[in-house]
């Protein structure tokens, strides 16, 4: 069984692809995985630890002597710094700083004043910059002579650094050249802003039909850009955060962190639903003297909770996604209200007749089976409410509705569920 | 509040960028949604139909007469007429078929043949082509001509189509004019099968450093390409997929499809959920006499379902997504198991006594709080077993974990749950 590991892994090793490498040594458990870091070969350490999620890195990261440490970074470039930062020490990130160029330094510092949802902080410095004044022939030359990926645009920037326009390698080939590139239509593009949201640029660029979209700060300055591959990267990111905040979990969770730390950090999330669970047996304790006498309603109420839930989070992951992609706003909100509390009641008869039946045949009783049906209809009426309601107005108070939604919406289910499912049967069924 | 909508509206109609227009179109309820398609430009509305969702494109192209299909579809190209074709009549599919250029339907017939989740079903065909025994100087000069996005690169094909190799733009400039292509090392890349699945793909372009991959059939044809815009969309849509495969819906699913066939759509997963339901009633249900005596059972159980369910949910979607990205194999899995079983065991532990020590507190009684704190340690260990095991198992016999992980997850803590507490609870409370 190890032995398939160890082949897929000797074969990375082979192929010495620091994305493939990372992807293998996130998979090992920590002891092989510190094991088999030895073996990745030097000049491939450090874009191997940046493709690596933060917390499978950070158990590589801190078995690291200072001076191993110091020597990994010598010759780091501003985006790797920025992505690894947070994982080393501050003396240890200030040195690699004070030893990087001019220039570099001057990228990592202008990309750690962004946020971690602003593009500004990810961008992409390998691109090809020529003189606003230059001619057709020269750039072209410089840019059939860089060695950076998806180089098939030069950025035109002043004396002072201002983004003057883009032009494709295509169109230099194609002009004479003596040609000043002042004087010619330039690619018929806007430069992101350095605040762009990650969202925003990745769709930017995503539908730009271009390989990378540059990126300006408030004052015109070119920043840098964003190819399609860093779109790809961030995309995934963004989408694996979204996953794992539907448990609690951040994306840079790592598959084998050890016990005690990924104890704690799912603790937290148990402990929020805990207070869910507490809240909803809370109102069930109300009705003790209903379910003494009315032992039925005990075995039936989880059902009645449940279908609102299910009910409520299909509507939720919906709205979360229109939210997310900027197709909810003000205008389409009531529309889609009472589009999904339509569907909520529609469903809610639907299935309250079935589970009413089967619930007043079990118990051999007919207002049983009654009280039941409305309880659902009910509560799957507010579960669609709820569903779209919640991540609104989570999303502007600045709360992510990906990660608070569910356990809000369980929060209304639950207690809505066995409020009306006992209240009714306290009013109803008790003798 | 219309306005908004309305002049964000106008807004992406001036720019006149389809896949704008087409997320705009989705946001809309449908009798908006089929008003604005009339103000589309015709020249736009099939890349706009391509680009939209098939449920909220369904609902424009069940409007329109088979004229006006017809026309749409007058010199559909392979690709759009792939992503079409499900939401089209037949008929009107194949005589757009018969008028595409001998070219397309070659394209179109080729992609058929494969399935949902190959590569080879999505290919884009606007590549440069070149003869393998082509000189530098016709291939730079064909390249630099074409208008096709992110062709910073030339395939070689020999006469019967056989895939022969790639060369870049840059490497051609720096040819001699005459310079035979068989003659010179090209582009060290190996050309992706077209059975390749969608998630490995994009996965070997993001890591590529090119801007496509060529992509070949089992003899070697070149099939078409995948670039990094189109690994791009592919990703998104396959997280779309996953994220809406935990409430059992569908990638393709619309904001304002009708209310009659949302709820067709979403019943079959509360119908899926109901059966998880009443099996945890069933079990509650052969304590009927248990829950008499000991009415505080009735309160607590949904607690213990809940702590169960929520750490199964963590450790399940942590697993999911390894299996997603392949990082699960024989090798870790018994690595795996321990450590989560690890985690569950110390969170089980931490978690039962501050349950335990409420439930005693609440009513009084300390073999209350230990019971539940016993049935706590037990659940919560389980759901870490249940989720470590249950998506790999589904996964080995070719079902999507995504999709059915959570509703199996659910009724193994839901009935655990139930069983162990309300069992312990007949062993020790009943008096």
């Amino acid at each position: 069984k190890e032995e398939q590991q160890e082949s897929l892994f000797e074969q990375a090793i082979e192929q010495v692809e620091p994305g493939e490498i990372a992807l293998l040594l996130e998979s090992l458990p920590i002891g092989d995985r510190l094991e088999r870091w030895q073996q990745v070969a030097q000049d491939e350490q450090l874009d191997v630890l940046v493709a690596m999620r933060a917390e499978a890195r950070g158990a590589i990261l801190r078995t690291l002597p200072e001076p191993t440490l110091a020597a990994l970074l010598d010759r780091v470039d501003a985006e790797s710094l920025i992505e690894l930062a947070d994982d080393l020490p501050v003396a240890i990130v200030d040195d690699a700083v004070t030893r990087m160029t001019a220039r570099q330094r001057n990228w990592f510092e202008q990309a750690s004043q962004y946020g971690d949802d602003e593009v500004g902080r990810y961008l992409n410095h390998e691109m090809v910059l020529v003189p606003a004044n230059a001619r057709a022939g020269d750039a072209l030359r410089v840019l059939l002579r860089s060695h950076y990926p998806f180089s098939d645009q030069a950025y035109l920037v002043d004396a002072l650094g201002l983004y003057r326009g883009a032009i494709s390698l295509k169109q230099l080939a194609s002009l004479p050249d003596t040609q000043r590139l002042k004087e010619v239509p330039l690619l018929d593009l806007v430069p992101l802003q350095a605040t762009t949201s990650v969202v925003d640029a990745t769709e930017a660029v995503e539908h730009s039909g271009l390989a990378a979209l540059p990126v300006v700060d408030t004052e015109g300055r070119l920043q840098g850009r964003i190819s399609l591959q860093l779109a790809l990267e961030l995309t995934r990111e963004e989408y694996e955060s979204r996953l794992m905040a539907t448990v609690g979990l951040d994306e840079e969770t790592d598959l084998f962190s050890p016990v005690l730390q990924s104890s704690k950090r799912r603790a937290l999330w148990l402990g929020i639903n805990l207070l869910t669970a507490l809240l909803a047996s809370w109102v069930i304790g109300r009705f003790e003297a209903t379910l003494v006498q009315v032992v039925s309603l005990a075995v039936l109420m989880p059902i009645v909770a449940s279908m609102g839930g299910i009910a409520g989070s299909q509507t939720l992951t919906l709205v979360v996604r229109g939210l997310a992609m900027g197709q909810l706003a003000q205008g389409n909100l009531r529309a889609l209200l009472s589009k999904e509390i339509g569907v909520g009641v529609l469903n809610g008869i639907a299935w309250s007749v079935i589970i009413g039946a089967v619930a007043g045949l079990w118990f051999g009783d007919l207002a049983t089976g009654l009280v039941m049906a409305a309880a659902i209809i009910i509560n799957i009426t507010v579960a669609a409410l709820a569903g779209v309601l919640v991540p609104v107005v989570l999303d502007r108070r600045g709360i992510d509705p990906a990660l608070s939604g569910s356990v809000v919406l369980t929060t209304v289910t639950d207690v809505v569920g066995f409020l009306t499912f006992l209240g009714l049967g306290s009013l109803v069924l008790v003798p």
